[in-house]
C-alpha cells in the first residue's frame, strides 16, 4: 500500500502524466521502430536517477535501494497500424513505411502508451520515496509486444546478464473490463497462446472476361475463408478455447483483371498448445485441399509468425498481488480477472529469468461508457481514474515484496 | 490490297517498326495518363505530314488526299497496372502512383502497344504513297481504353466538330486466337457489353481474439464472392453469355485485427443489355442480404463505372473488310471472329459521328505456342507476323474505301 | 399436308383425345414401370388395325400401305416423381412403390401424356385415311426416356430386327416455348448431352451436441454444393453451355445427431461432350478435394448414370419437316427452334437404324398465360390448340415422305 | 454402500441383468412409442413387490419400507432412429414406422437400456434387502428423453400427485469418459440446454436443365449450412460453449428436376439461456437473409421443438452422492464430471416437485478401447463392468439419503 507521503505525491504528478501520455497517444511507434517512445522513457528513467540499460530495442530502469528483493515491473510501448478514429484532441495523425514502401497508419489502439504511463509513473512514486522501501527495482519497458517480438529481442540481446535478476516479475494491461478504477487479477492462464500465419494461395492470372482461361485466387481465398469457419465451429470441442481470425485478405488491382494469388494473414488462439496446434494442422489441411478444388497451380505457402505463449499466472504470486491491490484499493475495487482472449509475450521475460509472475487487468472505461475493444479504430479508454489507477497498482504490488523484504 | 510499292515498303519500315513497339512496350502509362506515348505518336504523325489534333488526351493524324470518302481507324494507347513477367529484354519495369499514392506497377498487358505500331504503321503507308489512293484517312489514337474512358473523353472534347465526319470507322484488336498471321473478322455482336463495380461492405473493428466483439468483414466478403457465384451458375440461362467476376478483393492490414470493411472490384459482362442489369441487380441484391446475414452494421455502398457499349459489326462494313483482308490475305488467314469475351469503348467513337463500324481481330501467337491471355503478366504476342499483319490489315481495310472512290 | 378428309377427321376425333389424354394425365407411371400405358397404347394400335410390337417396354404400330418409304414417328409415355400441384380436375394423385419401398408422387410433369396422344391422334389419322398415302408408318412409343433408359431397352431388345427399317425418324416435344398452336424446328443441335451422377459422401456419426467427435457430411455436402457453382461460373467458357444441377441432397433423420453420410443426385448437361467430359471431371475433383478438406475418413462414391446423347438434327431432314410444317400451320406458326436446355434419348432410336432424323418443338402454353416449366409440379400445358397442333405436326411431316413417295 | 449381503446378491443377478440388457438393445423403441419396453419394466418392478403406477408413458415403482426420506431414482428408456451398426450378436434390426409412414430404424445408441438395466437392478437390490434400509423408494422409468417429451409428459399427467414427494431426485448417464467401471459427478451446470429447430427453405421447381426458370432450393440450403458457421465461429465468445448442428438435410427426389423446397433440422445448445436464445434468433437471421439473396418467393418457415434445460447439480445434493460413490467405489473410481455436451429432460422431473438433484455420468469404454459416441451407430458400452457400476451407484447413492433416516 503507498504510503501518504506516495499517496500525496500521486496527485501532485497528474498534470505531469496527463502531457506525457497525451505525447505518447499523438505519437504511436510500429513495432520494433519505436525509436521516439524510447528515448523519452530512457530519458525520463535517467531523471529519476535509474541507472539506464537499453537493450534489444526496449529499456530497463534500475532502482538498487539497499539490501533486499528484486522486482521486475515490465510495460510495453509499441503502436498498432490502425486508422485512429476516436477524434480525440491528443488523437494520432502519424504513419510510417512498412518494408514494402506503404505509409502505414499508426495508433496507440491497445493502451500501450497507458502502460508506459503508469509505469514510469510507478517509477517516480518509488525513486523519489526511497525511503519506504529497500531492495531493487527493475522499471523494464518493453518493445514490439504486438508482433511477439519485443521479449525475445530483449532477451537474445542479454537482458538477463545485464540486469539484476528479479525475484517475481509484474505486469498488468488495460482492458474493457472491469470498469476504470477497478483492477481483475487471477491465478493460471489468464491470456491464450496465439500464432499468426501468412498464407498465400495460387490462381492464374486472365482478362476479368475469360475466367475459363484463368484459375481465380479470389474464389479460392473467399472459399478457404468460408471453409475456415468449420475449425472453431465443428472441429475443436464446443467447450475449448479456439479462434481462427482471418484478419487481411488481399488479392487483385483491377476490376476487370484475374489476379494470379490471394494472400491472408490469420491468427491463431488457444489457451492449450495442442488444440492451436490442431488449428495450425487444420488451416494447412484446408487451404491446400481448397487449392486441389480449385486447380490451382502452385502449392500454397505458409508462413508461422508471432508466436505467443499462454500467460499462465504464479498461484502464489497471484495471491500476493491480490492481496497488495486489495490493500490498496478495498476489495470492492478488485475482481476476478476472467480469462482473456488476447495474448502476450510478457512472459518470455520471467521465463528467461526462471521466474515466477502475475500479470493483472487495469479498468479502462467508466461504468456505463460504450466501451470500443483493444485493436479497435475507436479504442480510448478514460484518461483518469485510469493512469492512476495503473500507477498505484503497479507501485503497490512491488512493494508488496519490496517493503516484505525491510 | 497493298499494290507493290506498298508491300516493298512494308519490309522496309520493320526495324523502325521493331525499335517503335519495344519503346512503347517498355514504357506502359496507366489510362488517361498517357503523356509520354500521346507525345511519340504526335510527333510521328506529324513527321509524316498529317494534321495533328491533340484531343481529349488522343491525337488525331488527318492526311487529306483529294476528294473522296473518309475513313477513320482507331488504336488505343493505354497500358495496365500489371506487374509485368514476361521475362522479355524489353519487359517493362515502370511503375505510376495512383490516386492514393500507391505504386502501381505498368505493362502493355492487352497489346495495345501493337495497336498503335501497326497505327503509325499504316498512316505511315498510306502517307508515303499518296499515288495509290484517294480520300480522308483519319488515324486516330484513343487514350483510356481500359477504363472506357477514352473514347468518351475525346468525344466530349470535340472530336466530331475538330475532324472530317468518315464514312465508316475500323478497328483491331490483337488476341490469342486466330494465330499469328491470321485475321478474324464476322458482322454482329463479337464484343460484350461489361460494367465495374466498386462495393464496399461494412463489419465492425475488434481484436483479433475477439470476434464476438466485432463483425467481420471478410467472412462477409468471402460470403459475397461465393454467393456470386451463383448469379451466372443458376440465375441466367446457360445458353445466355454472362460473367461475374471479383478482380479484387481487400480487407485488412494485419493477422491480428479483425478490420472494420472489405472492398471489392467486380466486373460483370453480357451481350445483352439486360441481362447485364439483372447481374447488376444480383450483384446488388446478395451484397445486401449477405450484409443482413453477417449484421453488417451500416449499408454496403456501391459504385458503377466503366461502362462499355457492345460492340456490334455492321453486316455490311464487315462484309467489305472480310473481303479487303481476304484479298490482302488470302481467304486461307481470315478466319470468321468468334464473338470475345472482352469490352471495348471503340464504339463510342462511330456512335458519336452516328456511322457503321467494323471491328476485327488479329492473331498474336505462333501455331503451337503456349498462349497467356490478354491481361495476364505473361501476356506476350509474337512481335512477327503480328506487326506486319496488323499493319496491312489496317491500311487494306481503309483502302476499300479510299481506293474504291478514285 | 392434311387433306380435307383428314382435317375434317381432326374435328371429329378432339372429345376421344381429350378422354385419352385425361385418363393419360391422372395415371402417369414411372419410367420403366408403364404397363397400364403400354396397354392403352397397344389397345388402341391394334384397334386402328396396326399390327403392334411389344419391345423393350415399348410398343411399335405398323401401318403398311402399299410400297413406298418407312417413317418412324416417336413419342415417349413416361411420368416424373413429382408431386402435382396443377389444381387441374384431372391431376394425378397416384403414388408408385420406389426400389426402396418408398411411396413416389407420380405426375405428367413433362408432357408425355400430349406426345402419346398426339402420337395416337396421327396414327389414327393415317390409318383412317389410308387413301391419302402411301408407304409403311411406324408408330413408335418409347418408355423411360426420363431416365435415359427407353430407347436403349427397345434397341436391345431387338426393334431394328423386329420392325422395318425407317428411312427417317421423328419426334416432338411439348415446350414452355414457342406459344400453343405453333411449333419450331432447327437444323443442327437442339438439345442437349447430359449425365446424372450420385454422390455419396462419408462424414462420422456423432451426437449432435458433439460435433469434435464427428465429421459433419451436412457441412461437407453444402461445401460441395456451394464450391460445384464454380464449374459454370468460372472454369467453362462464359460462351459454352454447360449446367451442374444438384437435384437432390439427402443426409440424417433427426435433429440431434450427425449422420454419417450425405447423398446427391446430379445432373450435368452440355452441347458438347468434351465439356460434358470437363463438368464430370470437375466434379470428381471437388468432391474429393472437399472429402480431405472435411478429413472424410472414406473415399466418396460416384455413379454416372442417364447418359443421354446431344440430339443433332439432321439439315435436309430438318429443312423438309419445316417446309411440311409451313405448309401444314402457315409460316406465321413455324418458328426457329431455339436450341433447349433439355436432352432427350431419342436420338438412340434413328442411331440404331442408322437413319437422319429430325426432332422439334410443339408449343404448349397460350399466349400471355404464365408458364411453368417441364418438371415443374405446376406444369400444365393447355389442352387445346396443343393437342391438335401435336397430332397435325406429326402427320403431316410424316407424311411429307410417305406422300412424296407415291 | 452395499452391505456385504447386497454385494452378494449384485454378483448372482448378473445373468439376470445380461438377458435383460440384451433384450432391450434387441427391441429397441421410438420416443414416446415404448409399449414394449415399459411392459417390462412394469411387469419387473410387480415381480419386485412394488406399487407399479404407469403415468404419461412412464413406470414408477415405489418400495415402501418403513418412515424416512423418499428419493427418487430415474432412468430413461427410449431408442433412437438410428441404424445400428455395431455388429453386436444382440444388435437391433427393428424398424418403426413414423408420423410420415415412413420406415425408422432403431437402436438404443445412447446407452437407455443400461440405464433400464441398471435402475431395474437397484430396485431388485432394494427390494430383496428390505433389511438394509428405511424410507421410500421411487423407482421411476421414463420414455420419450431423446425428444424433451418424457419428463414433461409424465408431469402433465400427474406425477406429483400419484407418488410420495422425494426428498431428492438421482439421475446417471452412460458416456465413453471415464472409463468404464468408474463414475463422475459434479456441482453445477453438467448438462446443456437445448432447442431443436425445423426449418423449411422455398425455391422454385425447373427441369435440372433450366435452372434460370427455377430457384434452386439445394444452393439456397447449402448457402444457409455453410453461412451457419459463423454463429459459433464468429458470434458467440470464444470462451462460452455454443454449438448448431445441421442434424438433417433433405431436398428434391431426382437427379433432373429441380426441386421446390428444402427441409433443414437443426439443434442447437449452450449452457446458458441467452447464448442458447442469440443462437436461435441468429439461425432465423440468416435463413431469411439467404433466402432474400437467392430471390426466395416465400419466407422460410421455423419449428422449434425439444427444448431442453439446463442440468445444473445442487451443490449439497453433489456432495452427498460424491461422498456415497467414494465410500462405494473407492475414490479413485469417482473423478470429477466435465460439463457434457448433451442436454436432458431429467430435470423436469424435481423441478416438478420443487426438490434439488444430482446427475452423474457412468463410465462405458474399458480403457485403452476406441469409443464411438452416443448417438453413433457404433455406439457399443461394454455390458460389464458397466451394468454392474451403473447399479452399485444408483442403489449406494439412494442409501446415501435412505440408511442415513434410520
Amino acid at each position: 500500500m503507498l504510503d501518504d507521503a506516495m499517496t500525496a505525491a500521486l496527485e501532485e504528478m497528474s498534470s505531469w502524466q496527463q502531457d506525457l501520455y497525451e505525447d505518447l497517444h499523438r505519437h504511436p511507434e510500429l513495432s520494433m521502430h519505436e525509436e521516439r517512445t524510447r528515448g523519452i522513457i530512457a530519458a525520463q528513467l535517467r531523471e529519476l536517477g535509474c541507472e539506464v540499460h537499453e537493450i534489444g530495442g526496449g529499456v530497463v530502469g534500475v532502482l538498487e535501494n539497499g539490501t533486499g528483493p528484486a522486482v521486475l515491473l515490465r510495460a510495453d510501448f509499441d503502436g498498432l497500424p490502425v486508422q485512429e478514429a476516436t477524434g480525440l484532441p491528443y488523437a494520432s495523425e502519424r504513419t510510417q513505411e512498412d518494408a514494402d514502401g506503404q505509409a502505414q497508419p499508426m495508433m496507440h489502439a491497445c493502451g500501450h502508451d497507458v502502460h508506459t504511463t503508469a509505469g514510469l509513473g510507478a517509477a517516480r512514486l518509488l525513486a523519489e520515496h526511497r525511503e519506504a522501501w529497500q531492495g531493487t527495482y527493475l522499471a523494464l519497458f518493453q518493445p514490439g509486444e504486438e508482433i511477439a517480438a519485443g521479449a525475445r529481442s530483449m532477451v537474445e540481446d542479454g537482458l538477463v546478464e545485464k540486469i539484476p535478476r528479479p525475484e517475481v516479475c509484474l505486469g498488468q494491461h488495460v482492458l474493457t473490463s472491469p470498469v476504470a478504477g477497478k483492477v481483475a487479477v487471477a491465478p493460471g492462464p489468464v491470456l491464450s497462446s496465439s500464432v499468426s500465419m501468412a498464407v498465400t494461395v495460387h490462381g492464374a492470372g486472365s482478362h476479368g472476361s475469360m475466367p475459363h482461361l484463368g484459375i481465380d485466387p479470389v474464389v479460392l481465398a473467399s472459399a478457404i475463408v468460408t471453409r475456415l469457419q468449420t475449425l472453431v465451429a465443428r472441429e475443436i470441442s464446443p467447450s475449448d478455447f479456439g479462434v481462427v481470425t482471418v484478419g487481411a485478405l488481399h488479392a487483385g488491382t483491377s476490376a476487370n483483371i484475374i489476379p494470379d494469388r490471394a494472400t491472408m494473414a490469420l491468427n491463431l488462439r488457444a489457451y492449450d498448445e495442442q488444440i492451436l496446434d490442431r488449428l495450425v494442422a487444420g488451416v494447412q489441411r484446408i487451404v491446400r485441399a481448397e487449392c486441389v478444388a480449385a486447380r490451382s497451380p502452385r502449392e500454397p505457402e505458409f508462413e508461422l509468425f508471432h508466436r505467443f505463449p499462454v500467460t499462465d499466472n504464479d498461484e502464489q504470486v497471484a495471491a500476493r498481488v491480490r492481496e497488495a491491490l486489495e490493500d490498496q484499493f478495498g476489495a470492492e475495487r478488485v475482481e476476478r480477472m476472467t480469462p482473456a482472449t488476447a495474448s502476450e509475450d510478457f512472459s518470455g521475460i520471467p521465463d528467461a529469468f526462471g521466474v515466477p509472475y502475475c500479470y493483472w487487468g487495469l479498468g479502462g472505461y467508466a461504468e456505463g461508457r460504450e466501451t470500443a475493444p483493444n485493436h479497435s479504430p475507436f479504442f480510448a479508454p478514460d484518461q483518469q481514474p485510469t493512469l492512476r489507477t495503473g500507477t498505484e497498482a503497479a507501485a503497490s504490488a512491488a512493494l508488496a515484496w519490496l517493503r516484505a523484504a525491510r
